[in-house]
């Protein structure tokens, strides 16, 4: 029995804790097991009752003769449960229980000697305070969550992993209604031993699954996700993710639900991107995109994407459209300089179907939009059963959007593996997320990169050692000198800058410790005696300019793990956050398409006639300090150089940050 | 009768064209009067049939003997079935024809005959290209709107006007799923008579009507829009608009729509603020608002909104509190400081409506919000129930979003009048819209401004007559004079600018027309020589400088009227598009609210230390200039004074921009 059969498919299950209290939560599994159709055998697993319901009862799993593949536990003491499992050779417990890593400190401690008692007992856990699992396609409703009083949910090819398990019901509840069926949904709870990661890697090799939708509140293994979500490209399996915590509030909401970072949203967002996860940013997106994206490779498209809109509704497509602009997706429409195929009133259905299979056919899109009006509610014949027809063997994506309340014509798209959408806004998300997904970045097999020799890999560094890591890597740095008493010598010509040099010293300028365009010795020399009096060390460095300042940065974050950023520099560029993370490290194609995407970097592209800057070689110095990511064991926990200065010709980074992780 | 009487109360109606033929439009307005119970009197008129189904039929209006209140006009020759409105005395005709304004230039020139004529024959016109008008709560479904098909669609209190016919549909369609009913639903057509303002105004007047809707793909009369929302707002009604046209395709597809200008969209966004309208972002969160406003007042918060929250579920609480957060609203928990009050499982309904009490009644928050999770669904007793108790007699906004399918619990807090959302998306909309929400702006009664004698009215203006305007109107300029040949003598004080005047160059800077920081005469002499070959005539100006750079436009939009804007100066903020816009004029309160929503102006407040520039002085100049709207005639068309310098005390504007409407 392999673990996926054990959770998702076992053969008999024990409830630790079933009640035999119609009104309690624990008297759920048990009664929806049977109402929705368990082929195993059920074990109610209760301290004092001899019956639970009709089934008999038993003290402990020992007791039982069979073997039991799957035990959820509702009781309070979860470890003698545990035990329990470890002696009967149960391969895995979901733990409804909570009062782990949810509730604080002790928690927490509470919850990691579960998980490596676990690990001992060779007890594979989900949870603790999961909802459970709900194997839809197989009849396995072992779960908590009040939406299995809902009579047959339709069972599909869509499998969801969640951290909240209220959110399961809302999915399950919601494509119901619609006719979108699900295969597995599963809740995580605290994730102390069966992770995010993992289950998308056992959907990954699950015959049953063909997408997987996560509901995400935190990441809690980043390296553990990426992996499931590389098992699931290789499988061709899309993975579709909504992640809370894009505001600040939202942020600190997540951190008090979870006990865990939520994690700075743009990180997040480099982080899915590299992973080859597609982001929504809409509820109801996460539900409906499913369809538009089964069985399709990542776009990786580099033109503004196109798509063709064929409507009975002129205000119903620009609902859509508008927002669709608004991504930087432009219309194309075969034939025609109309934005697009506007079939208001009278038309027949055979126009519909036909338009459908030409714009599907139109070579000059990347997928197809169409709009039903008010016949969708009650005529799906005039519209929506012609798409259907015509969708038959669509090689992009199709999506549909109905402006009335048009369930069963929602339900008849999601029987014909159609994408349709409630909303003009998911609608427009939903090809938003599509065309912004990429495949996962592939594995870097670049070489690791060496420490310099005079670095300490320890406490806290100064400037010089900052610039010398920089220039290991292959960052263009100042030229630079370091000065002492009592003569202060160096060999830079002048013009030069002299700063103070100091671990210690976090903001140089603030603290008074720069001059910038000193001219000749006489000037450097009266400079010197404010600057000596803050540190004893000076630094000298060439006077450099150009045409504008960047900044490019790395931090090992960590939820994500490390990141480098690229952004206009200056303080307006600051205040606007005009700034591009990746993952790292990125080479200089990704370190270009970084480029590309920050603003500010109009003024070096020829932007009202500006002379242009060196962008490659920016592009190369910012894959230059995302190596940071390759030194062995990352020592490093944030790096910046600001400002990089861009000329014509070349970059120079003329000032340079770099904090150990052990200061 | 009065013209509402006859437009939304008709005692008698004529449906000329009416057809015998089930499957034709122009069958349905006869079959859905009958359906939905018109206490009235139809007359259908057709040419060529005695019988309309079970109706005898006239061939002209003229036939009948009784008075006709309201004709439908469904007819191609719409100027035909006119002059027998006109012969008849008919007040009001809806043209449910199209090929006027919706059809190009010939089109257009045929609807301003037929407006013309129905002017003199005093018959007023709704369309043409309507789909009609819907009376609910009358019983009078005017309209060949599909959505009528529908057994009893629910009547409210809640009133639209939309300029897409289909857009009825959906909302009637959306609204009734969640038993959320109407009273009016007016489709516009392209009208050229009773426009969008016009019927604001009589829905401000309609006893029946506590809010108004609003669906726009255009502004066509913004002055009359303005005037119904003001008269709206005196009458206690809520306007709420849903506009399309934010991006620059759906511009594109409304202008292509509707043959007229869309509008910029953040200039709507000031005009829609000018007028006391709500906007919100997403379709669903304008069928949803309604009972969140009806009988409010807009709230004129003068810090960041408090809302607290209470929820079943915390993922789904999540969902709408992030977004709340990146609007920059916060949320407050009663004698906690936990972001929300989380009731997840087996907590009794008492707790839930105890809470929901508790937060209505706490003076720390602005409003309430309610999450639900899967009880919704089944269990309404659980919280909805509690919820509809708890809000009997709310003083501030409360909404209710419901994590599962749950018609039926929507449908009960409709009932209750309390306004429940399907998506957190649209729940954390209609939270911003309504926390944006101002009151109108007060009739301007300020003094006319006069023209400067030296300025021509009409032609094109150079710099110099932009910087007497601007003087004129109290913006600080800066000290110029105009030079010539053949000594160019000047009394200004070292160092100076010297720039052509011309007012045909646009771009001084990019033609060579602008020299900086002239140190002497001798240097004068030189840069001289360059310029004079440009133009005869030169600007001398005295240097001037401060700590940071502004913008400050105005402009007369086609659409809205005169606007005027601010930003942050310089090529960066330009690119961020870092401009706020008001419509003029503004006074130095007003101007001061601007400012502050300029995120670069950062710099002038104080950021990472830096000194505080003078943002009344500036305020002062951006409310002198939007004094432009004061002009008799309004002569300008745009102007614009850049760089205005800002210092730490007072303000200069070193360069300035006028153009008239006549040049």
């Amino acid at each position: 029995m392999t673990l996926a059969q054990a959770l998702f498919a076992p053969r008999a299950v024990a409830l630790v804790g079933a009640s035999g209290d119609e009104s309690k939560n624990t008297a759920r599994p048990q009664r929806y097991l049977r109402k929705h159709g368990y082929p195993g055998k059920i074990f109610p697993i209760n301290a004092t009752r001899a019956k639970v319901f009709d089934l008999p009862a038993f003290k402990t799993q020992e007791e039982i003769a069979e073997k039991i593949d799957h035990a959820f536990i509702m009781v309070e003491d979860v470890e003698g449960a545990l035990e329990d499992c470890g002696r009967k050779g149960v391969p895995v417990a979901t733990v409804f229980t909570d009062g782990f890593a949810d509730a604080g400190a002790e928690g927490m401690a509470r919850q990691q000697k579960l998980a490596a008692r676990a690990k001992q007992l060779g007890v594979r856990l989900l949870g603790p305070n999961s909802m459970g699992m709900i194997n839809l396609s197989g009849h396995v409703p072992l779960s908590v969550n009040a939406i299995l009083e809902m009579e047959a949910p339709p069972a599909g090819t869509t499998s969801i992993v969640s951290q909240s398990g209220t959110m399961l019901g809302t999915v399950l509840s919601r494509g119901a209604a619609r006719g979108l069926g699900f295969s597995k949904l599963l809740s995580v709870g605290n994730e102390a031993d069966l992770g995010v990661g993992e289950l998308v890697g056992l959907l990954a090799a699950d015959p049953e699954t063909r997408t997987i939708l996560l509901f995400l509140e935190t990441i809690r293994d980043a390296a553990g996700l990426a992996a499931g979500a590389r098992a699931a490209h290789a499988a061709g399996k899309p993975v579709v993710a909504y992640k809370l915590g894009r505001s600040g509030l939202g942020e600190r909401l997540a951190r008090s639900h979870t006990g865990a970072l939520a994690g700075e949203d743009a990180a997040l967002d480099a982080y899915f991107r590299d992973c080859g996860i597609l982001r929504v940013d809409m509820l109801e997106t996460l539900i409906e995109i499913g369809p538009m994206l089964a069985g399709r490779r990542p776009p990786d498209l580099e033109r503004a994407p196109r798509v063709s809109v064929v409507t009975t509704t002129g205000g119903g497509a620009a609902s859509v459209v508008d927002r669709l602009g608004s991504f930087g997706i432009e219309t194309v429409t075969p034939g025609s300089d109309a934005p697009i195929t506007d079939l208001t009133m009278g038309k027949k259905s055979a126009t519909y179907g036909a338009v459908v299979a030409e714009l599907l056919d139109f070579p000059g899109n990347d997928a197809v939009l169409a709009v039903v009006g008010s016949s969708a509610q009650f005529h799906p014949q005039h519209a929506v059963e012609p798409i259907i027809s015509a969708a038959k063997s669509a090689a992009k994506p199709l999506a549909v959007f109905m402006t009335p309340h048009a369930e069963h014509s929602l339900a008849l798209l999601a029987q014909a593996g159609i994408a349709g959408f409630r909303t003009p806004e998911a609608c427009a998300d939903a090809f938003h997320a599509y065309f912004s997904w990429r495949a996962p970045a592939t594995s870097r097999n670049e070489s690791p990169v060496e420490w310099p020799k005079d670095v300490p890999r320890k406490g806290m560094l100064d400037q010089v050692h900052a610039l010398t890591i920089f220039a290991a890597l292959g960052v263009p740095v100042v030229k630079h000198q370091v000065v002492e008493a009592p003569d202060y010598a160096h060999t830079l010509p002048y013009p030069v800058a002299l700063k103070i040099l100091s671990a210690e010293v976090a903001h140089k300028t603030e603290a008074g410790g720069v001059v910038l365009g000193i001219s000749c010795r006489q000037e450097f020399d009266v400079k010197l005696e404010k600057l000596e009096k803050i540190t004893p060390r000076l630094l000298v460095q060439k006077m450099e300019s150009g045409l504008a300042e960047a900044i490019v940065g790395y931090r090992d974050d960590p939820v994500v793990g490390p990141l480098v950023l690229v952004g206009a520099g200056g303080i307006l560029a600051e205040l606007y956050n005009d700034v591009v993370l990746r993952m790292a490290p990125v080479d200089e194609a990704g370190a270009l398409e970084m480029l590309a995407a920050v603003r500010g970097f109009a003024v070096l592209r020829g932007y009202r006639g500006l002379p242009q800057g060196d962008l490659p070689a920016l592009a190369r110095t910012v894959a230059a300090l995302s190596r940071l990511a390759l030194l062995a064991g990352r020592p490093v926990r944030e790096a910046e150089a600001n400002p990089v200065i861009v000329r014509q010709n070349g970059v120079v980074a003329v000032d340079a940050l770099a904090v150990l992780k052990e200061e």
